[in-house]
C-alpha cells in the first residue's frame, strides 16, 4: 500500500481508495501515515458491510468488524466508508435484505459518532447469491432513507450498474446520496466473474454518458478507478497507472470536466 | 429431439419446450410430428430476437430469420415464440434498446398473421453485454404495451429475474402478458456463466415464492424446466426427468397446485 500510495503521487493523482485487507498488511496507522506522507487523501475505505449470517454470534461479530471499519476510517480520514451487503444466509432475500437496512442504520449512528460516511455499494446482480443482496442503485438509495447525506448515502460503480435500463434517472435520483463514483468496463467475454473487470475502454460500457449522469446528480467528489484483473495487476504499477490516466481522458472525461 | 418427446411421455409430462437448434437436426415438419406422436404439445419454441446487427444487410437477415421462426412456432403449435434479444452492436444501449421494441412490432405483426405469440425473455443482467439488451421484467413488459396479450407477452425465467428486489412486484404487473415461465436454480458458485444453471432446490432461488407469483398474476400455462448445464445433460434421459420431477414436487409445488 504504500508503494501504491507513492506511485499515485508520481502519477499526479491526489486520492486513493483503500482496501482493508491491503491495510492489515501495514497496520492502519502506518498505511494512515504513509498515505499522508505521500500527500494523498483516501477517497473510500473498502470494505465494510456482510451483516447476515445464520447464527446471532456470527452476526454480531459481523456488526464489531463493521465499527472497527468505521474506525480505520476516521484514522485514514477516508470520505466514505463502502458496503458490500453479503449474501442471504438462505433462501429468504426479503429477510436478508430488511436485516441489511437495519444494520445500515445502526451502523450509521457509530459512524455520526466518528464522522464517517456509510456508503452502500449496490454490486452487480450476479453477485446476489454469494457476495450482496443489495444490487441496484433505486434499492441502495431507500436504505439511507430518513439518514443525512452527510451520513449515509450510495456508491455508483459502472460495473455493477451499467445493465440498469434506468440507470441515468435511479443516479439522477441518488443526487446529493451519491458517496463515491467507481469506474471499470465490462468485458465481453467476461473472463472471470469476480475478477474479469474491464481496463477503461476494453469493454461495453458507455463510461462517459455514466460519467455525465454523475456529474449531472451534483457529484463533484473523487472518481475510483476500480479494476480487479489479474491482467491488469499484472502491469508494472507506474506503466498501469500512465494507461489509466490515458484511458481516462479518452473515455471518461467529458469536455472541460477535469 | 424425437428421444426427449418420447421421454416425456413415458414421463408423463404432456407439453415440451423446443430449441431451434435441435429441431433442425430432425427438421420441423418431421419434428412437429415426432411431438404429435408422443402425445404430446409445445409449451414454446426458443428461439427468437438477437435482431440488432451493426450493419442493414445483417439486420434484414435477423428479421427474415425471426420470420422463419414465427413460421416453424406455427407448424408446431407452440404457445409461444420465445425471443433472446440480443447484445448491443456498439456501446449504445439505449438505442439497441429502442431497435428491439421496433423488432418486436414488427414480428408481432407477422405473428398476429400466423397466430403465433411473440414473448419477451428478459436474461439476467450479467448477459447484457453479449446476449440480451433486455434485462428486466418491466422493460420486456413496457416493449409489449399497445399489444393485446393473445399477441405479445413476456417469458418470465427464475434464473434471470430471481435477484430482482421487486420481482414480485413486477410479476404482478405483467398478469395477463405472462406467457411462459421457465425454471432453474441459481447455483452458488456459478460454474459458468452460461451452461451453469441449477437443478432445481440445488441453489439459492427461492422458486416456490416465484411460483406463487406467477400463479398470483394469472398464469395457468405450462412450467418449463430449463437447465442448461453439463453435469444435468450427462444424466441418462428418463432418470433426470424422474428427478427433476422429483425436485419440481419438493421446491415448486405449493399447497394443492399441480
Amino acid at each position: 500500500m504504500p508503494q501504491a500510495a507513492e506511485g499515485c503521487a508520481r502519477a499526479g493523482i491526489g486520492w486513493i481508495g483503500v482496501w482493508r485487507d491491503r491495510l492489515a498488511e501495514v497496520g492502519t496507522t502506518s498505511g494512515a501515515r504513509a498515505i499522508r506522507d505521500a500527500g494523498l487523501r483516501v477517497s473510500g475505505l473498502c470494505r465494510g458491510g456482510w451483516f447476515g449470517a445464520a447464527d446471532a454470534v456470527t452476526r454480531r461479530a459481523n456488526m464489531d468488524d463493521n465499527r472497527l471499519a468505521v474506525d480505520q476510517a476516521a484514522e485514514l480520514g477516508a470520505l466514505v466508508l463502502v458496503l458490500v451487503c453479503g449474501p442471504a444466509p438462505n433462501r429468504n432475500l426479503v429477510a436478508a435484505r430488511d436485516y441489511v437496512a437495519d444494520c445500515v442504520v445502526e451502523l450509521c449512528e457509530y459512524g455520526a459518532e466518528r464522522g464517517v460516511k456509510i456508503g452502500i455499494e449496490p454490486l452487480h446482480p450476479m453477485y446476489c447469491g454469494d457476495r450482496s443482496v443489495v444490487v441496484t442503485l433505486d434499492q441502495a438509495l431507500a436504505m439511507t432513507q430518513g439518514l443525512a447525506p452527510a451520513r449515509a448515502g450510495v456508491v455508483v460503480d459502472t460495473y455493477h450498474v451499467w445493465w440498469d435500463p434506468s440507470v441515468v434517472e435511479k443516479i439522477r435520483a441518488c443526487g446529493p446520496k451519491i458517496a463515491g463514483f467507481h469506474l471499470a468496463d465490462w468485458l465481453v467475454p467476461t473472463p472471470d466473474m469476480l475478477n474479469g473487470r474491464g481496463m477503461l475502454g476494453d469493454g461495453v460500457v458507455d463510461m462517459r454518458s455514466l460519467r455525465e449522469a454523475v456529474d449531472g446528480a451534483g457529484y463533484d467528489g473523487p472518481i475510483e478507478v476500480e479494476l480487479f484483473n489479474p491482467d491488469i495487476w499484472a502491469i508494472p504499477g507506474d506503466d498501469c497507472l500512465r494507461l489509466i490516466k490515458e484511458r481516462y481522458s479518452a473515455h471518461v472525461l467529458s469536455g472541460a470536466q477535469p
